[in-house]
């Protein structure tokens, strides 16, 4: 039980995955910056609400966080005559989008370990005596 | 133009990642979903909260609703005279997230991908007659 406890301690907050920065993780900020990540020279926003099969409302809204966050950088110009936003990547927006990845890395690696390793013992064994919550 | 639309078109929802199952994706989520998938025969609820750097509240939050998406299921009982709460993945849980943390690999890849990839134009020139937002 004491080498327990040992073991217990050294793996706490083993799968807390801090790194997860929550400006990020979210699912289509997420989508948003895996896109910019794909071109430095900054994606047209209505080309960014295609890639990422959102919505101009949600779009603005997901692109407030990340600038608030200073992930990135909205410009404002015209190309042909036309009006036009441009959405690009900051340079810290891109350090940090890469150890954010770094940290899914490990998620995935986690998990495929996990995948791989054999169960040691019949789950019905293992749940003798237990009772559904 | 033509051929630009035509390659939007293509490229639409690319980065929607819709495999991101939102009850999944939540960070503290991810995290129990991840140290669940290394024991076939469940954690104590106990050992759990401290893999996951989470309180008694949190924990419980998350379960009932990992619970409520088929993902986990909870079982009371007893262990060495003491009341104990057993968390394991379902089958089915087992299965979704090994197919959500297929779509996180996709993310890494498309990072890597990106990262790799040299700038095709100096920012400066692109942004000739941009304003900042």
């Amino acid at each position: 039980m004491a080498n327990d406890d040992k073991a217990a301690r050294r793996e706490a907050g083993r799968f807390a995955y801090e790194g997860l920065e929550r400006a990020i993780h979210e699912k289509a900020r997420l989508g948003i910056l895996a896109s910019l990540m794909t071109r430095r020279e900054g994606i047209l926003f209505t080309e960014l609400k295609e890639l990422c099969s959102l919505t101009d409302g949600n779009l603005n809204r997901h692109l407030k966080v990340l600038q608030d966050a200073r992930l990135v950088e909205v410009w404002k110009g015209n190309q042909k005559g036309k009006p036009q936003t441009l959405c690009r990547l900051t340079p810290q927006g891109r350090e940090r989008f890469l150890e954010y990845v770094a940290v899914l890395e490990q998620v995935v690696s986690d998990a495929a370990a996990a995948a791989k390793s054999p169960s040691k013992q019949a789950a019905r064994d293992l749940l003798r005596g237990w009772s559904p919550a």
